[in-house]
């Protein structure tokens, strides 16, 4: 594999630039929102190339579409893949990276005349983003068997269309049946853009991603009392606004306590009755709590949680909390995280290992089959923005990386 | 003056009560808004008053109505007095005590055939509250000649009506010049509810009200930068809530640290973009220091001030700050607080000093006699709604501490 075999970084571009032009919007964005004329639109180009390249294209009864590039044995396939519908105003390269940098793959090996020993797919998944139909990540849950397809179907969406009603409308109820069992994927490999500051401020190319955070959203409404600023001593005081801060402050300490990839934010937070010289009698605020290892986010947890009603009992305020989402984290399989590292410095690159802050399709087919995924940097951090951008040279990069994973993967 | 005189509790409970029905409102509160219907209605009643008394009554050309009683000798009055305009949904007491107290006194000497050396005076000032025109105390500040009468009288209001148009329309334009030059008032008197809640929480029936404490407000705009909650490591992120949380809970810490009459309340404090799983990228907030010492009040603002600085530099958030307000202290007469607190011991009271919170027309008349105040307390400090209440014996006690001090005083 040390045949110096690169792709095409510049036809990559190009084919992302023309997906980009469809449902494009005002500032270099698209919008591509799950299973609108838009996304039957993406889905035709895509589906197009595919054909073009003469992949066997199925499209299951929730409009996941694979298209596979036969190995020189009947094996199960490594799949490459990530998503093409996007957010209301989302970027280019988000999902559509990891779908077009996937058949930029197959078409290197096809130039090369290259055939593998495993066969190598390209899929897209349905509504990833979640934006117009709950749950996000739909396509590939139903895919690996942790959304029944029934269910998924009946889905109404924001407009009040459902998932069904909507595929058969734009052509991408297909016959084929929904997803794979453990073992029809060998492996799935998903390049993906960062979304996040952290390999454009440190200087680096490649990250290999170790895992999916785990999220914990929760909602705590202080109940104080509502007093006048000048005449209430501050010890006869029940001020929800102090606890509030309070809470704020010490969820960012944790955060930095406990260091590695524990991360807090109070973003939510909402004090009434918010005058000047009034003592808010209630707050309503969240805290989101993210960590890739479960215990340490319990953790976490556990020490915002039990802070919290200790300022609020110590301040006299009335405390309740609910949770909002709760989600274990995911770890990427070790080996193939250490091959993405391996490869990408083998190719020159700098590359880190880093947490995935986002959810991705990888983290749902880690469940079948061994999963990781490659991020190239996201210029400022900047993602679900028109504003989104990635290098021409990281997508080299990044493609490079995920052709010589592929290659190695699928023998 | 040990000769047990008492003022007739029941009378002045009726008094308050009746004044209350003009403007009534649900919840047992009353709607007096400066010079409304309601108002002329509320001034009639108080006016037909001090006329069935005797006496003199002049209204001033901001509407300002003094009642005098005469003296055995023609020297400058002793003054009792406060407002009888209120908020929109305020409590029957807030001024409304100060006046009513005031003909209480007098009409109790009428009983006992006593006539003092100085005329007594019975005053309510237009406008106290501001809730209609700005600036409140509009009356007294007048009164006492730091607020010019045209530019009182062009003052247009929340619902485009001038003052003077106002004034004119209820019959409350006067013939007479408006205020006093220094030495036309021998000294003034206000009896006052608390609208805090600290004689009734500690148990005491009557404050020596020491002073008006300074006001500071400050509003602060925070500028960060809205990053994604699960991508952003923490050291990369420019939190302004964090920040805002940070100068909350010192705010709390400096009036803790300082102690005595320090208060600091962020009453008011807006997220944004206000999402769960984005950073804060602004946050518009307000500080509210108040201290009866000048020198504590700055000492306050600048501790403040200097840790926002250096927490929002810290976190590298943008920081702004405008002043909303800001009031010097006012201190009372030593001699009058220490009479005021005499007196109520020798009457048998709980007697406590404490600095008022909220704004009074004794701290503008203050600047050109001696002038105090006497508390009595609100039912939980409650006020400025319709659930204000002072029970009928709190009533009786500070109008039998009024009327002892304006007897010393009148001679």
């Amino acid at each position: 594999m040390q045949d110096g075999l690169r792709i095409d970084g510049e036809r990559l571009c190009r084919r992302i630039a023309e997906l980009g032009q469809v449902g494009a919007i005002a500032g270099g964005g698209v919008a591509r929102l799950a299973l609108t004329d838009e996304d039957r639109a993406g889905r035709d180009l895509v589906v197009g190339w595919m054909r073009e390249m003469g992949l066997a294209v199925t499209v299951d009864a929730l409009g996941n579409v694979v298209g596979v590039r036969r190995g020189r044995e009947d094996l199960a396939p490594v799949m490459m893949g990530s998503h093409i519908d996007t957010v209301r105003t989302g970027g280019r390269y988000d999902g559509n990276l990891g779908v077009l940098g996937g058949l930029e793959v197959l078409a290197t090996l096809d130039d090369a005349g290259i055939v593998t020993r495993r066969p190598l797919a390209v899929a897209f998944f349905t509504n990833e983003e979640g934006s117009r139909f709950q749950p996000d990540m739909m396509g590939s849950l139903a895919f690996v068997g942790e959304l029944p397809l029934e269910k998924a179907l009946a889905t109404a969406g924001i407009d009040g269309a459902t998932v069904g009603a909507e595929l058969a409308r734009i052509g991408y109820a297909g016959p084929a049946p929904v997803g794979g069992k453990k073992g029809k994927v060998h492996a799935y490999v998903e390049l993906h853009v960062e979304q996040g500051p952290v390999l454009e401020a440190e200087g680096f190319t490649i990250g290999a991603v170790e895992g999916v955070q785990g999220i914990s959203w929760s909602e705590f409404t202080l109940t104080g009392q509502s007093n006048h600023a000048g005449t209430t001593p501050m010890r006869l005081r029940h001020d929800a606004g102090l606890v509030a801060a309070r809470i704020t402050t010490f969820a960012r300490q944790v955060a930095t306590e406990m260091g590695g990839h524990q991360v807090a934010t109070v973003g939510l937070l909402t004090q009434f009755p918010n005058l000047v010289n009034v003592v808010a009698n209630r707050v309503v605020m969240t805290v989101d709590l993210r960590n890739t290892d479960e215990t340490l986010l319990k953790e976490a947890e556990r020490r915002v949680f039990a802070f919290a009603e200790g300022a609020a009992k110590e301040e006299g305020v009335g405390l309740s909390r609910r949770t909002l989402a709760r989600f274990e984290p995911v770890a990427f399989d070790a080996a193939l995280v250490g091959r993405v590292e391996a490869i990408a410095r083998e190719l020159g690159h700098e590359v880190r290992r880093l947490p995935s802050g986002a959810g991705h399709d990888a983290q749902i087919l880690a469940s079948v089959c061994p999963a990781c995924m490659v991020f190239v940097p996201s210029a400022k951090g900047v993602s679900h923005n028109v504003e989104e951008y990635t290098s021409p040279s990281d997508i080299q990069a990044g493609g490079d990386v995920l052709l010589r994973l592929v290659r190695e993967l699928a023998g």
